[in-house]
């Protein structure tokens, strides 16, 4: 196949490769698209570049667009490449040529860069909330069984006394740290890269101090250069943050489906939480847990792969990039919806009593006992010599009583210091700031 | 919400959750599924579990199924969960009581392990005619260019003289290298694990060797602990070999797009398999390159991702491997798209002649003149040190000449040798075995 | 071999492998343990469990002990297993039995634990040293280049001018996301886990408020059972942040040797800054460059590898932890070494001018044409057309002034703004705090 | 600091940095570099490149310095670049000028390649060695336990019995797969490289065949760019190969661990091979497990690092492919280890009888009885849902006997005809013939 004397429109083959499954991707990015082009054509009417009665009718329209969006009445035709082409036709077939003129000082590039910016500022905050609930939640149930003791395993082996207190805090106090990466996270999104155009700038006269207020960023990836080169890179943070939160739920399950096992025994669940197997009438599996487990991993492999797809290119956009929403823009849906079993799982836990009874866990007291006789004057080395002696010849009977009083210990959990670091970086994220500029754009 | 009291189904929150995308993956494995069936059912009969004239009426059945899926004319019912239920609510719809019948003796985890190694034995069967296409076309277009010369570069500096041949042919080359690895985890893919049930067998007197038969398989995954084990292992296994052909295909795409390049200007394609800028009008964009480019580093990542889901995991079936399908099963069909476009642009390539015409690549013969007095006499370090003295007092004027006739170089490309290897390691899949079985299994 | 008749030290081959390098790493460890010793007997005097006397006598020896190592005097005894045990036998050898008391309260668990996020946050302030001198040199070489143009890519196409001005900027600008991560990773770190114990606290009442100041530690790592559940995770967030470290300077090195390659020649450095080759006396390599970009690429991939290893470990420690040091401890001074030859070869980078007089650059210039007609009054699409016909045609003669005038571009690089941000996200470290605390420790 | 006007050898800190740790690399190559030196030396006779006599007295240097390798007798010296410097500095420092020879038509680039080939396919060798004897101990132990039964679990959840003979017999024939794969690393090894120079050929008239069955290799990479981008793909090969070890290994350590933990009890071992607690004077610990597990997992994240230093670097050689070694090469000895404790621990393990007594087992039956019902005519979905009434009323008492027979089940663990497949993967290395050419090479 020959193809040179054939005229200039791509082969269709070519076309539907490169396409793939990019339309499906921008649908993620549609309303932030709408957004983003009335930031884009005020800023264009302030310096001249429209006039103010065709601002007017513009912005009139894709508020309409904004609208059908939100009320799911929008898609991409066929035979449209892209939702910024979408939406320019849309204008274009409702106000006539006045509808071109918003891609005047700007590329697709820069759209997209900017509207990948905006989805990600928003699915980061619906994260927040899932997080917020989920440590309320856990620091709930913290409170609520601080005084039902665990066997501590280390090496997996029977240690030292643990509770539930501590186990369900603990998971609360890890998504602080988780949050603390989304913040930082959050800042690398959350500045303006309109305006880079096709990464090197552009000769009209752009604003891109006003775009960045009027989309409410709180300051702009100035460099031109870097803001295309922000492209990939932003991703793979974010990623990151998504997969510290994978981890913490993976981490959470992984205990879960352990204590549920018949062998421990520390918690259940109600049937209609578990599911069966079609040969064996006796089961019911944690198949919640293993699939949260599952999909928090999946998240941690992620950045790996952003990495993967973007090293080692030079500067300067490259079509790379486009695949790097497939994997990214559906994770959100996912992490919310593991928080949310999670939390159906969790308000519904059946915590087990007296699991210390059990003559198996009586080694876990051994630390107590050695450093009881310590606290009497005992040398330490001699008293774990003489315990370790008492269990050797089966001797040890000790007293099961656990007086743990420091900071983050069973009996001193410090629910309250933790969730006070918990509001302080959850009142880090500026989410007011973006919601009333989004307002601001969108109502008159 | 408190579920205790409720009735034993699963909630429908939890019935989503843990079905996720789960059934639009079982499409991928409906034809194997009931040629994993008929296999089974046939050796029911065999054992006693089955009548004659049950195995006939319920063999016909199935084959129909097979028919209305090869036709596109299955799909799951929306209230049901996977496409082992739907195979059987089909039977039994169609043919009464004995439909339910066919699930004696297995498990679900039975059949999925089993559907997952026939759809990926069948995968890469297509993959392997896509890479001796590939390989073919890369050797042609190797003989056609072989006196085209190339600068060749290290350290992306300039070197020593290539060629086209050269180029070609190194691709061509690294596809064996690629299917080495592929046919070996064919083999780790090509043995039964039917009869595994649930991992731990079955107290049914299963033969399974006659169902390692009925299916083509080289042998059988014995061990049924070892058979459910393999899950996770043999699809990392198998998403590795893939990797290496995104990998050859990545870095073919990116020495693309670099000699494509205006400063480089060795290669060139026709505008249709190019793609344009909506601001740039000169623009004609190697996008076609650049996301195979893409689309081969993701297929890198993924040994790694499902590494991550399944590492520590202890034995025995966990749910997490469910998502394993979720990214693996397209990716074949997105490797064969690439192996597709890249050939697409490869039959359309225009290649430069004179190259080395330009001044800037004359030292590439500084180590042919260095070897040409090297073998008139002149020690190797002497020459060297003359030709850099001439390089630095600017008067070195090489003779372009290039006189390479050892194996592998530019003029001895051993194409014929290479194929032979190529030959000889697509001689080593077995795929006319299996198409046996399987046409034994459908034909009567 | 049967080894159950044998007494109970543990056999020689088993020692030998768990130990492995561990006692090489604990080296990087060892001022830190010998400060959180210091702040640990600090508590334990003032909760009653060592006299005054006692305090005075081994805080004395801890501080020499402690400048022992600042003096590289220090090593492990060949028979000793970890620097914890080292530390307490010099006491216990220079003391007497006293100097066993230091352990009482804590586990070695506890000690590695606080040892580490002392090495992490002190490694963390002299990356941001590295940095914010990179920095500076990057402005001021974007500041002092700002009217040498370069040739702007996109799909690594000529696409429109850029300049050596955004070229080095956008790398400075990098580097303050990179930093904005790496803040975060401090902050995780920046938490006192001490008084943990084996994962689980103590019966004993420390007073672990006391230790977070006397450590200089923002708070603590409340909740003991998460304080344990940090290791590794804590790690893996470190490592991230120095991977986009290494991230941007491997894409700067991947620049650097296109740039240097001699179809672009847009840069050169000095022959002492390059390496030859042993058959090509021409060569110039950029091996610098070159290991940058590998190194920079290796540190990516080690969050990955750290997530793998501690992946689906269920909460309490678990000795595969103590791997974690192997790769991540050296990879501090490895950044730093990269950092530091950046900027070596970035100091006597030479820059080439009048790069865009060449011919086949003119059409970089075809946007600027465009948005011209555009501000003329021409329709954009128009415009577009009429610019791509000349081209066609071939009549296409730019005027190559270049006038770009808005935030980030090339006439307005907005070095001082970008200057600010970087300052304050340096300031936002609180390194004084800490050595306000450590030189409490060691003064007297 | 500038430096223009220094002379040309590369500045101090250049080297420094350039060097970095590939000394210390060199060294496991060395006894290969002779080698590849013998082969090559042998072949330039050949083709007159040297006379009869030189050859004789350059081989028998060469046969004098493998025997000081092999001795540990041999070191580079301080201001010696690589092993290949070293090595001709030694000859030249015995035998004159003669010794510089050696270097003709080869570039370091060809020594390091085929040094790597050489140094990997006899590691292979060694880790094909550790395979075998670890599986002849697992088959053993899994006939010798074949009839002490396991809860079998799925979804960590007690599903149906088990037994010692398929557990250990599952990670027996795990290795056959493992083998597989390494197989195909090994016949991606195994090819010669020698001869591609710099990644381009040379114009001296080599004859690579020869060199090919001097140093036994099975056949060559003809190509010569082919040849050279083989490296790091060779090495990502073989590092997956590994990795699937390392992952067989960790996940039985992971079994172990759980089967060592009181809840389970399952399994033992002697005191000498477990780890004490420096607070906790019960404490058997399983650290070898745990760490067995941690470098496994290590491994697995190996081809993933390797892959992120080697994407997207287009062809020809580049430095970064010098750190490839760092993290390999040091992974053979390694693994190695890793299975030497392994069989240590697998040596002494005791196993725990009666396990399946304990009442809370009992449901392990239940898919027994349902089956039992359904031989007896009862169908399967009304066996099943007896039976799980049976057990939701408490009055579930099953008969614990075990009847399984078919092909790799309980009762019937094809033990033997697993081994046959090893004994035949491991036939499939052909050991023997580089064996041979080494002696060859070495012997007169």
């Amino acid at each position: 196949m020959k193809l040179w004397q054939k005229d200039k429109t791509s082969l269709a083959a070519v076309e539907q490769f490169t396409v793939g499954k990019d339309r499906e991707m921008d649908t993620y990015l549609a309303p932030f698209d709408v957004l983003g082009s009335i930031a884009h054509i005020t800023m264009l009417q302030s310096i001249g570049l429209l006039t103010a009665d065709e601002l007017v009718v513009l912005k009139q329209e894709l508020r309409n667009i904004y609208k059908e969006i939100a009320a799911g009445q929008f898609k991409l035709a066929d035979d449209v490449e892209d939702i910024h082409s979408q939406v320019e036709l849309l204008l274009t077939q409702r106000l006539g040529d006045v509808g071109k003129k918003i891609h005047s000082g700007r590329s697709r590039n820069d759209q997209v860069l900017v509207d990948v910016k905006l989805y990600l500022r928003h699915e980061i905050e619906e994260i927040v909330a899932e997080v917020q609930q989920t440590f309320d939640l856990l620091q709930s149930l913290s409170e609520q069984h601080k005084n039902v003791l665990l066997p501590g395993y280390t090496h997996l082996q029977v240690a030292m006394p643990s509770s539930f207190g501590l186990w369900f805090g603990a998971y609360a106090e890890a998504l602080i740290d988780d949050l603390t990466v989304l913040h930082s996270a959050y800042n690398v999104v959350n500045k303006n890269p309109l305006g880079s155009a096709a990464g090197y700038g552009s000769s009209f006269p752009l604003n891109r101090t006003m775009t960045t207020q009027l989309l409410g960023f709180e300051t702009l990836n100035y460099n031109v250069v870097y803001a295309q080169m922000g492209r990939g890179k932003t991703e793979k943070i974010v990623a990151f943050a998504l997969g510290n939160l994978g981890a913490t739920l993976a981490k959470m399950s992984m205990d879960a489906t352990l204590f549920m096992n018949q062998n421990f025994a520390f918690i259940s669940f109600p049937d209609e939480l578990t599911t069966g197997s079609s040969i064996m009438p006796h089961k019911k599996n944690p198949d919640v847990w293993e699939l949260v487990r599952s999909h928090g991993n999946k998240l941690q492999a992620l950045p790996n792969e952003i990495a993967m797809m973007i090293t080692n290119l030079p500067s300067g956009y490259h079509r790379d990039l486009q695949l790097l929403k497939e994997n990214l823009f559906p994770a959100f849906q996912t992490l919310k919806n593991c928080f949310q079993v999670v939390r159906l799982m969790l308000e519904n836990i059946r915590v087990k009593n007296n699991i210390l009874e059990d003559d198996k866990y009586k080694y876990l007291f051994s630390v107590e006992v050695v450093n009881k006789l310590a606290l009497q004057g005992v040398p330490f080395r001699e008293a774990y010599k003489q315990v370790g002696l008492d269990i050797e010849k089966g001797t040890f009977q000790p007293d099961k009583q656990v007086q743990h009083t420091h900071e983050g210990s069973i009996g001193n959990l410090n629910t309250a210091e933790i969730k006070q670091h918990m509001n302080n970086i959850v009142g880090a994220f500026v989410f007011r700031d973006v919601h009333a500029a989004f307002d601001a754009l969108l109502k008159e």
